[in-house]
């Protein structure tokens, strides 16, 4: 149906203008703002509980949290002393930069350094949709299988970073680390591959890293 | 807007109108239709490919497979001897009865007994979209965390049968079954629940006389 498209795009192009307008918004703040997106499961909030522990105050975090349905995932970030608001989606299948704008007037946040925006579960539709982000961060769980990459090449082609997890689960399931490299390095030869593990630690380090490099390298910017 | 809505209704009642007319031809064929929907690696087409194995030859099976990218699935079907059609959505979120339709066509497979209908990896989408199924199967891996149903209530209330997979997993990770088995318990009184793992087989015996039975129903109800 033509319909189809024309409504997609004129939906699409108002997510542009609203993302546009948070990016200003976030600039302006001098903070780093990550579009946290995979598959249900993957350890999105696995990840930022062990950053929060990482980083033991080292940096002031913030976290949106987008669910289809319950407020499970921001009360397990306040639990952990981050102030963080739940974004509902009623059904909706990723978040939109007008959500994400409401979110942020209505959480009146203390300033912060990085906010994360965790994206519904999914790896096909958040992808679309920016949010004023200053790069997407893709992840995937070795659970889920090494053919991922290639069968859904929008978002790995997207993500400046791609957080491999619950790599302490390696020894049990069948998952070829160099084949997921070699379908990312095709998809997107300028992004950064992390192994992580938030049970044993593994790669935390690095990824905390790898965020005070990327707020660094903004405020330089920004100056 | 209202624009959005008006345009998702209409192409939910078309969608309607084509999975309507599905249901007469599989009824027609006496085929068992199950539409096998979870989040990216849950392992649908493991399930499929140790279902193949345990069944032996007794049923005569076939498969759809819906996916964004790669014809990955279709071909491990078809190397376990399984008459096997990809569909590639091309960036969309879930398969439609069109779609099916088209694919069924094309295909022209040899007589069966169930087929398979593997979704596009999404927990969200294929939930609203009817493919003429006899019922849907929702997979959990216990990889993916014990929060999930709860998290994405609609396909886990609509499921008939909720398939937890990788319980081999279970020793390495963090999953409450008796927790999971609420929430379905909740959203899906009357759905069968069955706890299987492809690697070392446990349930898959079950599963495979859960489809025996229901096909001798449905057959039996069609007489």
């Amino acid at each position: 149906m033509a319909e189809v498209v024309d409504v997609r795009a004129k939906v699409l192009a108002a997510n542009e203008e609203a993302a546009a307008r948070l990016r200003g918004t976030f600039r302006a703040g001098g903070a780093l703002v990550l579009n946290l997106i995979s598959s249900p499961g993957s350890g999105k909030t696995t990840l930022l509980e062990a950053t929060v522990k990482a980083l033991a105050g080292r940096l002031r975090l913030a976290g949106i949290e987008g669910d289809v349905a319950t407020e499970r995932d921001a009360d397990r970030l306040r639990a952990m002393g981050i102030p963080a608001v739940q974004i509902l989606t009623g059904g909706a299948c990723h978040l939109d930069a007008r959500q994400v704008r409401r979110a942020i007037d209505e959480a009146a946040f203390p300033a912060f350094d990085v906010l994360f925006i965790e994206n519904v579960g999914n790896l096909i539709c958040p992808t679309s949709y920016d949010l004023g982000e200053d790069f997407k961060v893709a992840l995937l769980s070795v659970a889920e299988g090494d053919d991922k990459p290639f069968k859904y090449p929008a978002i790995f082609s997207r993500a400046a970073v791609t957080v491999i997890t619950k790599a302490d689960l390696l020894p049990h399931v069948s998952f070829d680390l160099a084949a997921v490299r070699g379908q990312l390095a095709t998809l997107a030869p300028s992004g950064a591959v992390l192994v992580t593990s938030a049970k044993t630690g593994e790669g935390i380090g690095e990824w905390c890293a790898l965020l005070e490099a990327r707020l660094a390298a903004k405020r330089k910017a920004g100056t």
